[in-house]
């Protein structure tokens, strides 16, 4: 399921990836006992850092974008996982909701949520836009820059559920995280499935808390593995009231970046890796910062 | 989910394309909605012939191979079908077996059997190839024409179950469709999963019990979509006592075509097919014919 990346690397298979190679029917039925216990995400995207010697997710985003970016050779996929995740939530499923970021008229996310209902209606559902933005008070159709058009319509709200004039979906999917607050039209909708959950919002979601729970994870997965958790774990710190802008708080974030780079070289076990590392901390380079409630996502330098 | 095939037609896309296409959503949770009332068969491979205006299956293989011709695009999507089937059926399955054809080492038929075990791995599956043959007594590596190999072991069987030396699958999947009859080996295993089942094969099924079942299927789905059934199903007939070595009863068999290509005419709504129609039949081509058992398949010159 490896998709093929233009920037491939042709060297030698580093040790780590050859595990995961060899552990693959390991590795795949271990996901398949965890999804009996757990229900995973509906969808999600999930940025990765990869070292050669070490990868490890970076953020994980439970309310994707950019499918347009998605190949041909992918799409495919895409629909045959919708179907498989369709027929276990609600397989009598007919009308779908998907509830789009406010305000955002940018052609390359128009041209997402294009892709996001083509891939639901080969999935076998009736898929449209349903904008809770106040400035979308009637069916408005956008161009996108390939031609084609995309309808918003203005969600309309009953007591117990919400839908569109004429369209009454059993799903709404969530692709507007939430970072604003929870609206009121969302709430208390206990008849029709809502994907991801409220709670998935970054208005109650923490990336220290996802990283807490990421561990966890990570510790069992190494030990199937028989690998040291840290090679797939990113070590992560949590400095508060910084202020990019104005510069304030960040001789707090040099300290905390600091002293993490120094556990990272206590956790790296073979003298290779930890010579490269403390090179990289005299540097402070591929070091991955960002807000905790997912907004504006930065790197440093 | 469509594959591009080379030979793709490039002309207007005809009445019958256009309807399957526009009502894609209705088909696909008629498709859900069918699954969870009747389990489908693990795998299969159909052959099926497209007249432009008519499309329709004509040989239903449920122990299906030449999976070595999948191309890259299409593995991914056999590897998660395979994950999807595996997580219905048995999701702590950690072991499979494979009992292919006896006496078959075509390097094409050994390719296949290399690409399933492949699939299969990828899915999270550790799958081995238990022959049934008398010819194998012991371990066999076959060589294919691509430097890989493939191991042959010989099945055990024990009271309940059966296995390889050291592997004790909880599947068997036939990979051999029987048509000898059931060997004693594969009955009364209780405890395994087998799939498909014993009465799948060709000692049991006919052709003609097929095409009743197929026809009331294909009823139900041609109102779905507002169409004569015929369009999805081919016509059939069923003649005994048939021997094409000898020739015997061929006659009989002229007969039978000839009824049939004239129920064919009467079903026939469009005038224009019509036509095509009775062209053919002063030809009387594009008729398959083949043994109600699924033996020696053969086509009409």
């Amino acid at each position: 399921m490896v998709p093929h990346l233009i920037t491939a690397l042709t060297g030698p298979i580093n040790e780590l990836e050859q595990r995961i190679i060899d552990s693959m029917p390991a590795i795949e039925r271990w996901f398949r006992l965890e999804w009996m216990e757990h229900t995973p995400p509906f969808y999600s995207s999930v940025d990765i850092r990869n070292s050669g010697f070490k990868l490890a997710p970076v953020d994980t985003n439970l309310f994707p974008g950019n499918w347009q970016n998605l190949t041909d050779q992918m799409l495919p996929l895409a629909v045959q996982a919708t179907m498989a995740a369709i027929e276990k939530i609600c397989p009598e499923a007919r009308n779908l909701l998907i509830i789009p970021e406010n305000h955002n008229r940018n052609p390359s996310y128009l041209s997402n949520l294009a892709q996001l209902q083509r891939i639901f209606k080969m999935a076998g559902l009736n898929a449209r836009l349903g904008s809770i933005s106040p400035d979308i008070k009637k069916p408005t159709e956008l161009k996108l820059p390939n031609g084609e058009t995309v309808l918003l319509e203005p969600v309309l709200r009953t007591k117990r559920r919400i839908g569109l004039k004429h369209f009454d979906p059993c799903t709404i999917l969530l692709n507007n995280d939430l970072s604003a607050g929870v609206p009121g039209i969302l709430e208390e909708l206990y008849e029709q499935y809502l994907l991801p959950p409220l709670h998935a919002g970054w208005c109650t979601r923490r990336k220290s808390r996802h990283f807490q729970s990421y561990e966890d994870v990570a510790k069992r997965f190494g030990k199937l593995l028989g690998i040291d958790h840290w090679l797939i774990h990113p070590l992560f710190a949590k400095a508060e009231g910084l202020d990019f802008s104005e510069g304030g708080n960040l001789g707090n974030l040099a300290e905390q970046v600091d002293a993490l780079l120094t556990r990272c070289v206590a956790n790296t076990r073979n003298m290779a890796s930890r010579k490269a590392l403390r090179h990289r901390q005299g540097r402070q380079r591929y070091l991955w910062h960002g807000r905790d409630d997912g907004a504006r996502r930065q790197r440093a330098g």
